[in-house]
């Protein structure tokens, strides 16, 4: 008997070959072949190979937005600890596929913001959660005096994760782990309490 | 006649479509045509789409090496003056290119770091150079006291070029070009001699 196919499934599929690879380098038929499934069963879930890319976005930005929400939610740790826990995990995990593939949020961003609107309103949207769970605990730390407060905690979130994208940026061409120390060691240098 | 080509105008026209398109999105039917030469003369000047791809890297490297020098050369500023005058200058012409572009260093690292070793290397050899010239800059403001000095001039330059280059990559999805403005202010708050 066919096995059924749900879209959940392909999309786990399916957004790893776009972070592998990219977006002009993944073809739909690659998809298809990857997941098992009929071209027909494709166009059932998906428009296009657009669409395809913008439901994997908020596939894989949900996947990210739980695991950010789990480390930063842990209250045994300081807001600052917390934060410095999160970017020390993301590190690692970036380091174990030697800096290769990176972050599909990321990724498109760079590849297809400046010729897909809609592919770079998905990224967008997808950042901005994350990025107000990063801005919620350093709230938290400023409240507590852990944390400067000399700048709004979007300002400080948006810092040190471009701080972080960056730095995924340059390993990815370089494979110098040691950018990654130098920006956790320089920006909880600089978001830190005076 | 038929007008000759030489490898110069060939490099300018096609490295802006990797530029602006990315490696994946652009065919080298598309560069012979933008360039309005034959088959035969791409493969007269380079291997394959990969050499073509490293040497658009050195050039464009170098166009910008002798870009930043210029701004970095400039007496009559000091060097932390030079240095904001560098990332501002860079982010005003990100902008009227309302961030669709970027940087084609920036862009084939993360695109193609990945998946190609020879194109990675070449990213990375280019970005080095430019960051020599914002590395020197830094050490001539430290010497002068202008800039902190608890971190070496190298890693100064890599935390700035990188968080400059995170900014880049939010602003190709977001359009928020106030970005720009917390980089400036937050990094250059960050680097300032206390």
């Amino acid at each position: 008997m066919r096995k059924k196919h749900n879209i959940d499934e392909i999309l786990e599929t399916g957004q790893e070959l776009l972070r592998t690879q990219g977006y002009n380098n993944t073809g739909v038929e690659e998809v298809l072949k990857a997941c098992g499934i009929p071209k027909g069963s494709f166009y059932n879930f998906f428009k296009n190979k657009e669409d395809f890319s913008i439901q994997s976005l908020d596939w894989y930005g949900e996947t990210q937005y739980q695991h950010v929400q789990q480390i930063l939610d842990n209250n045994e740790l300081s807001p600052m600890e917390r934060l410095k826990d999160f970017y020390n995990s993301n590190a690692k995990a970036n380091i174990e596929e030697n800096c290769a593939n990176g972050c599909l949020i990321g990724n498109l961003s760079l590849e297809m913001g400046g010729i897909n609107d809609n592919i770079a309103a998905a990224a967008d949207r997808n950042m901005k959660r994350i990025l107000s769970l990063i801005s919620a605990c350093i709230r938290e730390g400023q409240k507590r005096g852990e944390i400067r407060d000399d700048y709004p905690a979007e300002d400080l979130a948006n810092y040190l994760h471009n701080s972080f994208y960056g730095t995924l940026m340059r390993t990815k061409a370089s494979k110098d782990f040691s950018l990654f120390e130098l920006f956790q060691r320089a920006t909880f240098d600089f978001i830190k309490a005076k």
